[in-house]
């Protein structure tokens, strides 16, 4: 049995993004629009912040599921970016999987869309491997909560541990002291109220 | 411990649909009609997409129960159909269990109504006699999200996997150069977001 | 001070279906999308049965909005289609408002994508101009429940009375001795609680 | 304009039961099974209690509706009951509307399944001819919270007085000393919290 | 018809607390406890504070009604308290209605327990009485959201303003020059989120 | 590690009602109370239709608690009563598990108030001793869905069964030849919407 | 009466923001942080888009209520900022007043926190006056959804237009070809689901 | 594998109280102010009661996250107060390690803010090193629900024990004879249903 506490190590995760399309977006209906976009570019912003190996997998962009994301195309412009050709488990992608393990990470974080088939799959391929795997689950969305609910337990059973982008920064920054304004201005990006606490203390503080 | 990844194989699975009968169905409440009737028909039309092994059994459907939905009647006009003559369990059924074992399957699906009922027990007597198992939840309805979060727990501490219908066919497909045509047809139908995509994407590229 | 009840009367309304395009529904969230699919399928249907006219309009359908849902327009090949080149509020539409004049009809069935504008727009100025409007708001879709609330209830003041597909298609049938079987199926192809009544019901007839 | 208050008068006032039947209680699906069964017998009980006339009325018995809640046929044994031939709107009928002025009352209490066809249109034809109408929402069933909430802004703004079966019986008794046990009676029976204090209260009145 | 803006003006308003007994208590599940507590508190010391004439009144409270809350009890020890032999609507008691009109206040601030008839019904005969209505409906409470709703548009129709605790006390008060420190802590002692604001801020501007 | 499926036998099964207490039960607030009312007085009508051996137990029926709900005291006059003097876990009771044990079961079946302490401390200590737990969660109560979650994870993990009333009936009845009328007519009296579904069909059936 | 389409004229309109403030904003509790962040910033791009005078003003700024939000602060160099010295109706502070005369429009968009205080007051205060007013609901926010829901009936019964920034957005453009590209941008930056409508139509189109 | 009951043992266990500041507290959504607020209070309310050595510590309480809670502060004045420099995991803090082992307790009950971080860390730290870990749920708080969802799964999956304030005090309690008046004190102050319950019964005990 695994040790109760699978800790991410920012010096040994990467991150895998997979399938944050244009028109797959439109199915993601478990998370309201405007949050949902937010936690994917926090969890973006999280990938360079703390500087992880990013990479980048599409599903059929040519057809209806449309493109990436543009914002994180832009994001990550020396990322691998593996436009899979057919395959719906990434982890089938031979290239995917060689970019992975080319990482030389143990620590997985995943996420994408839609939960139960983009996320599922290549979470449970890779525990299958080996692999400590971190789901992020409020980057990653799905029909529905019913939808999603089947998907968190099945991944669970498997040994997945769920986190969200906020946890998963926290996890790995370990320590505010190794840099209090980078990870201050990460939060007032993406946390509203986080935003808020800071300027009226800075506020404050001025006066 | 089994392993982590229960993976769907097309060649290795049968489905098995329990009791939708028509007065059953207004039993249904934790999921809306018009979804549930559409979830219903598309675990079917995977069925008969993915040329699975499906099994229809009803239970009492002189009476007030009601007779089997006639559209999954007759989408498997040739499939066995074993009406119980009393067993709650289906899996208590002797020409049930058979059917089962002729398919030399050892992957279930299992849909129905009631969940906690009708689906839980067979899925709980399949697991204990060392099927691996697969619950479509979203084509299983029950009373109330309560009864039907219990059953889930029930069924996922025995070691049963929760899919929903598109999770299924997207498992079961692998790669979407084994049929591009059927699958998206398939979505198309039964998933109006996607639809739209397709159509505007046709439209555009029509232009 | 209008009077208490303002009926409806299939020989003094007329349809008019506004937006509802392959991009736009993407941006509907308060209704589920099976659910939301099958309103606008359902209140189609009426507009045929009672042969009602029917006047579609679309907003800027060669870009993102996309094409009018194919299914629309195959059921109305030959209503008037006013693709609007710019008016948001397709009252503003010279061709929109005369074809509806053409009529002859003072009783006007609106439903559109998204409720607040493409919908509240035109049945706000109807209203001024002297139509008695009825909103199918079970047709109509928009971003989520506040948004709506806060449009049903401008609609309201103003007069607007609020249907649904099925409350519509009662108060304009009137008596079912008009057409049993009709009116039936179009219930039985559009609420599945009713289709299984029915389903039972020729059951235990036939035995 | 009407007065502000339109108070219930036990000497005025006739209840309307519309087509409460076991097939189309099947179509509610705003208020919880167990929740209006209990409505509805409360809302009979009330009837008798107060010694109202009450008028019950179906569509359709022969067919898919179903025959009338046999509680109900039971209770009002020797009341109107005029099962409509066709009518959808039960104002429309001449038997009707006749039973309800050989009340001569002027006040009329109206439930019924669903709430936007069988309860509204009776409703605005009631409140057209002059009656103060009161319309018993939570005996009063639809198929959702969306149709539910059209229909009562329509009968709100056609002066619909919006009540509940408790606060019905709570505006005829006027009075808890015209009669204590009776009342306490109809609570304990209707209201389990109500019957937990009062258990509650006798056992350490007994002490 | 009325102004628009019926204002809340200090020197011409009395407060009616209307059966907040132990046992109604139990009744009351369209707010959770935890707030429905506070905002009764809340209110009583808005009373307090703004020096309004305060009206108490039970409903039986001998029997499993329960007696009144005791905090309100003590915060008004010389307020009329009207234990009503039997009177559902308070309304219908002369005493009540005298110790209001004794105050000669011609706004009426009111909060009870249930919302549909301990508070609707005084509400409703005090506005056909001419005085201007204030409802707290969040001091108010009923047995559920649908209960609460009709309530609500009940006497929305006939005139009554619904308003908060909160919003009350800010109506009351006009300006914070009157006293920053009186309302502040009144502020401080019902809405945890105002409390965190005021403890962070003097703890910066100690520093 | 157990087997998969734990399956109730009625041979082998004892029912164990903790603290459905009239105080008690205002308490509950994450079931509906008509429903809650409804799903205890179905277990126990359960528990006298399948002849299970039964246990009352209360605690502090002397003060604010309240006395056991007067019905379930009226069901079991012959079944163990232990009015616990303190105990708050009933298993620290001596006389409760000599009782339990006196049956010879090795099943138990528990429901109670609330679900956290009177339901969970229990079930722990039986899981614990050895017994196979089932916990009939929609006949247990508490404050709130948070609250229940967290009892339910806990329970889970430790073994217990999650069930519903409805779902053991049909666990232990296992064939509807034992006995058609018997479980027919409980399902009536406690599932309205089935109860609907026996009225339509014996109406068709006797025309 | 008034006429029933009070129609938003951006030659006739003036914003008035009221009292986001960084303290503030941790009461709403009524939206999501990250929708609420992202319709304030919306609406304050619709006023410059379409060039209305806009009105910032605030509450004790000094104290725990905190600044203005910066963003808001920097977007409007230059108008009028009033910094209330303790008036809590904005209508009460003459300043306020005299700059929105000294606008000349007879139309007011309103939005603020929190809604039944910041925004109320003054909605109604200037509906007496005679303007027209329009509330921007979803860029206005509060403690919880009961609060809003009263404050919106007091509103709307005073004859105040609700609105959404979308449909303000929409019914000042009046007509698309006034400037596409403009439009579309505003809309790209606040609503994720048409910037991903956009974003495929784009990529298509460039194909 | 751990046994299935880990009861909690006052004499074996401590509280630790992780990072309730004034400033965090604005972030928690997933629990309603006044809850939380009272849930916190009571479980600091148990840690006395039950004489529980008790552990506070915060994080940054000079910036924007706040100080502590000044009740909690005032309520443990010789508490071990751990103001960290910096460790978001208390865990990786030797100081706060060093006061938890300085009690030579083996059960650690945590609460804190937020839910994923502030609690999860130290809990998944303190099953590793062997601690038995009871999470007080409802006196943690976090974003929304999605996100507390996903840290119980993971603690849960790792052996925590999830609990709320008061099943936390009914397990430490054991029997109400141990001292009746002191813990139904608690209960009263904490439950406003409980003190309804003892208020109606003290009336009539007194009658």
């Amino acid at each position: 049995m695994s040790k109760p506490y699978l800790r991410l190590d920012k010096n040994d995760a990467a991150v895998l993004l997979v399938d944050h399309q244009t028109g797959l977006l439109s199915l993601v209906r478990d998370i309201d629009p405007d949050k949902f976009k937010n936690n994917v570019l926090a969890l973006a912003d999280c990938a360079i912040y703390f500087d992880l190996p990013t990479i980048l997998t599409t599903s059929f962009e040519q057809g209806p599921n449309g493109p990436l994301v543009p914002e994180l195309k832009a994001m990550f412009p020396d990322s691998p970016y593996i436009a899979r050709p057919g395959q719906i488990n990434a982890w089938d992608n031979e290239d995917f999987v060689n970019a992975i393990k080319a990482t030389g990470k143990k620590q997985l974080i995943i996420a994408g869309v839609v939960t139960e088939v983009c996320v599922a799959f290549p979470v449970l391929s890779a525990i299958e491997e080996g692999f400590e795997v971190f789901v992020v689950t409020d980057a990653s969305g799905t029909f529905n909560a019913m939808t999603r609910d089947a998907a968190w337990q099945r991944m669970t059973a498997a040994g997945a541990q769920l986190m969200t982008w906020f946890g998963l920064a926290c996890e790995l920054h370990r320590d505010w002291r190794n840099d209090i304004e980078g990870l201050g201005n990460l939060f007032s990006n993406h946390i509203p109220d986080y935003r808020n606490l800071i300027n009226s203390y800075n506020t404050l503080q001025s006066q």
